[in-house]
């Protein structure tokens, strides 16, 4: 079995700044939903891209939220992962807003029109499955702001 | 720009078979959590591996859960997500616990006792970014009961 341990918050950190992809858990009227979502880091909080009126856009403003992103190979038996909690504001910043179009792709997201989600890093913790290897290299690096 | 659509039920439960890793959100009474976990198909269901007495396994019995599974392609701009929702309920048949021992992989869960959680396919839904591969191929086969 392999060695599974924690991660400082500072291992965290920088795995989060490297990733595009994560997923976001959100209560919901109709119980707990997770979604798929292009995500960069901004100003020091994770920001996602979502559209106004997906399950995300219309139940995940003004509320907590739960954000993770991880890194898994299976033939190695060995990974990471991290999650951040933390409740959601929307970006409101023009300026932000505009730079997040240009830096934040947004696949996952359908529609014309994105909405950003800031998570703040109130609570991170991560782990991470097997040793003797590089974590952040499994990941390629991205520009944030 | 990618193209985005949704998946039909066979092409989410034919996903959901190849996988070995997803995730989990759930509530709990500090609000939403989402946690990585090794998992199978069961007798139809989603069943998930977690330790009695983490945050899962105290918080995930007898209630609403969501679990996701996707594989993405950074470099192709391609992928898929398969979301499943339902009441999840502990799996309590010696013999089918006995299989789930043999076949489910748990290193994601800490400590030496397991508990499998039961999520029914209540509601099934996925997406895939881009066209034209084959979603299968991007997982290895792997056994369920």
């Amino acid at each position: 079995m392999a060695e599974l341990r924690n991660l400082s918050r500072s291992e965290c950190e920088a795995l989060l700044r490297r990733g595009e992809v994560g997923r976001v858990a959100l209560a919901t009227p109709t119980g707990p939903h997770i979604v798929p979502v292009n995500y960069t880091v901004s100003r020091g909080d994770v920001v996602v891209a979502t559209a106004p009126y997906s399950v995300l856009g219309s139940s995940g403003r003004d509320t907590l939220l739960a954000f993770e992103v991880d890194h898994v190979e299976h033939a190695q038996q060995r990974g990471w992962s991290v999650v951040v909690r933390g409740r959601a504001e929307m970006v409101e910043d023009p300026e932000e807003v505009r730079t997040l179009g240009r830096l934040l792709p947004r696949p996952w997201a359908s529609g014309t029109r994105t909405l950003y989600l800031r998570i703040p890093l109130d609570e991170v913790s991560g782990r991470r499955l097997g040793g003797g290897w590089d974590l952040e290299a499994t990941m390629p690096q991205r520009p944030t702001t």
